[in-house]
């Protein structure tokens, strides 16, 4: 049992008591000794809900920065090069690395897509931190590499029965321009009838519109994927960056989770209008993710959300646009609804996946509120612990095993 | 005298000797014994030129986040009748948490503009900063306060007469529409006589162009500016947000230094369409610059190089847009040169302005450039120390005073 005392949530001090099976098991003043907890001292801490990164491909965080300035299509010919020569040594390793990076700006829960799935879910659960990890439909349209990849799927999921609660299996169908039209409707039924979620990219670029509408009959993405009967509740969309209204209206009729990736579409110049608005007013449950790191480059949520919020209000000429608590919850409620994870929220009974802010620095000098200063000022700086499932992954900026991991990472990338 | 040993320096390890005087003194292998000078193993770190933020309005920090979500009118409105209550003592304390986040985030000389210049000088003194500040016309059109600011002006510029090096006294005008054109001229006659900078705001809004062609026969700022002969190269223009094709010609032609401000552009949704590769190419020396930390809401200039970065190649559609080493140059190189200081660059005989990057980090492990993770990644995580003029202003994470600043803000702050 843990109990932070003295803390600050939302507008207020208060007490939390984190019980033994990892969950919030009291809010309020608690003035009783409560035996065999370990007390944290609060006064200078602030909480908040651990933050869910709704889309990336954390293993590539150590391809960061080899191939700059460079458009997704070319970038991704180069990526995939290089992608071939990976092994799970190296994606045991490099997600660890990433897993360093999203500890440190505070996110609790990431919705991987990469390959060798078993190892990235193993490196994260060492580090603490919560992984939803998925096989990936990627099979270039060509019937024979189809096949084997259903096969593959059987395969893998008969090998996550036994997985517990602290990860998730998941279905990632790559897009509608990698993946043949028999297996993006094989995947899906696969995952409804298995209860999995399906990870998609959608929309990410005019290219893959304009090459959707001319091979599928004038249908856009996500026309086509509707046609196909995927879109549900069960769906996260990461991108959904050129939508049409009539897009946005089916996205949000079949409560779709689209996530927004806001460094990476800047800077593949992919775009910037994210329809946020007419996507969350159609019913659509919108999240943040960070793509991954040799895209985004950063895998900081807190950075992708000040971005995405002052680019709302910069393209569409609103400084009102993406409040503040909208934009929280964005990145942490709605994460863990469309995931299907009781956290996202600090609520007695929730997974206490929780993050605390170091309040005595520059950023907190102001009156403004705790979220403003955090999210527009002082950004992952103020991350001082993270609990995931009650239990500590970051105590005051330390992580065990990081000297570890960045010798490791060195001697697998030092192998390709 | 410091010797820096085999620190990394662009693309190879290097010594680097700074001496008595606070200059570089030698770059290369230094294998002889400099007697006396304090060594340094560089061997993981990096050695960039210090920063230079060239708009800003430091002490506005303390109110940072009491005003979210305004458009740039009202929100300078409700920030004014705050400004009313300021006193140098508050001026003084928040200048210091100011520089706490610039040091942070690398930053050796800012272009202030601010009320109660010499204490703002005087805290940026202290914290061992580069400080440049300003007497500020802005006379709301009205002639008895006009006169009042010339006299206070040239009364003021007397007392700087014994300044020395280590700072600068600049010249602001507010812009066109809080100063009078009387005004306008006898500051910039003034500044030119006495050898001194022009710090102005320009073309930041579209309301500020309507409202400036309504009053001036159809002229834009820059148009209006120029018929007042105010243009040259003393001349540091922020924002230039909303420029037309003969604007960004009259600011080529005259070498003006225009200083791009991209947080406080995108949050106050004053536009995003800053035309770097059109002021670059017409001769414009451009420079970063973070705003006031009430508008932006941060004054991390590497926070601010990867927006301005990626929000280039968003709205060009051009991922080659703003590449790496011309980003590293607006922030440092040209800052320099706009405001004459021998520094925003490593070479022998220049200010040692520097910043040490650790380097033993998650964010540099993929074989990308320093400069991309830097940028790209890391941000002002991978700043370790800064030197300013030879002088460590924080060392190995540590600014001394940092406690202090801290509580005297509260205490001003509780007073107002």
């Amino acid at each position: 049992m843990i109990l932070l005392k003295n803390i600050l949530h939302g507008a207020t001090r208060t007490d939390i008591l984190i019980n033994d099976e990892g969950r919030i098991g009291r809010i309020g003043p608690i003035t009783e000794e409560i035996p065999g907890a370990e007390i944290v001292d609060g006064s200078r801490l602030a909480v908040i809900p651990g933050l869910v990164n709704m889309h990336t491909h954390a293993a590539m965080i150590l391809l960061r920065g080899i191939h700059e300035d460079l458009t997704l299509y070319d970038w991704l010919n180069n990526i995939w090069k290089i992608e071939a020569k990976l092994d799970r040594e190296f994606i045991y390793w490099s997600t660890k690395a990433a897993c360093l990076e999203m500890i440190r700006s505070g996110t609790t829960t990431f919705n991987d897509q990469y390959w060798f799935c078993p190892h990235a879910r193993q490196a994260a659960l060492e580090m603490g931190v919560r992984p939803v990890v998925s096989f990936i439909f990627l099979d270039s349209h060509n019937p024979e590499l189809a096949r084997k990849q259903r096969e593959a799927c059987q395969r893998l999921y008969e090998r996550t029965l036994d997985w517990g609660p602290e990860s998730q299996f998941a279905i990632s169908i790559h897009s509608v321009y990698t993946v043949c039209k028999e297996n993006i409707v094989w995947a899906n039924q696969f995952a409804l009838d298995h209860g999995l979620k399906v990870h998609l990219h959608l929309s990410e670029t005019k290219v893959e519109n304009e090459d959707c509408r001319r091979a599928h009959g004038g249908l856009s993405p996500t026309e086509y994927f509707e046609q196909l009967g995927i879109w549900g509740p069960h769906v996260i969309a990461a991108h959904c960056l050129h939508l049409s209204d009539e897009d946005v209206r089916i996205l949000g009729e079949h409560r779709v989770n689209c996530v927004h990736n806001i460094h990476s579409n800047l800077k593949l110049a992919s775009g910037y209008r994210f329809r946020y608005n007419e996507l969350r007013n159609a019913g659509v449950n919108v999240c943040i993710g960070t793509d991954g790191a040799s895209s985004a480059n950063d895998m900081d949520m807190l950075a992708h959300m000040k971005t995405a919020a002052i680019m709302q209000k910069a393209w569409r000429s609103d400084p009102l646009a993406m409040p503040l608590q909208e934009l929280l919850d964005c990145a942490t409620a709605h994460g863990a609804k469309a995931l299907g994870i009781d956290s996202g929220v600090i609520r007695e009974g929730s997974w206490a996946d929780l993050v605390l802010l170091d309040l005595d620095n520059s950023y907190f000098l102001s009156p403004g509120s705790v979220t403003a200063n955090l999210i527009y000022a002082a950004g992952s700086r103020a991350v001082s612990s993270v609990l995931v499932r009650g239990k500590w992954v970051m105590r005051e900026g330390v992580i065990p095993q990081e000297a570890e991991i960045l010798a490791s990472a060195r001697k697998v990338l030092s192998q390709i």
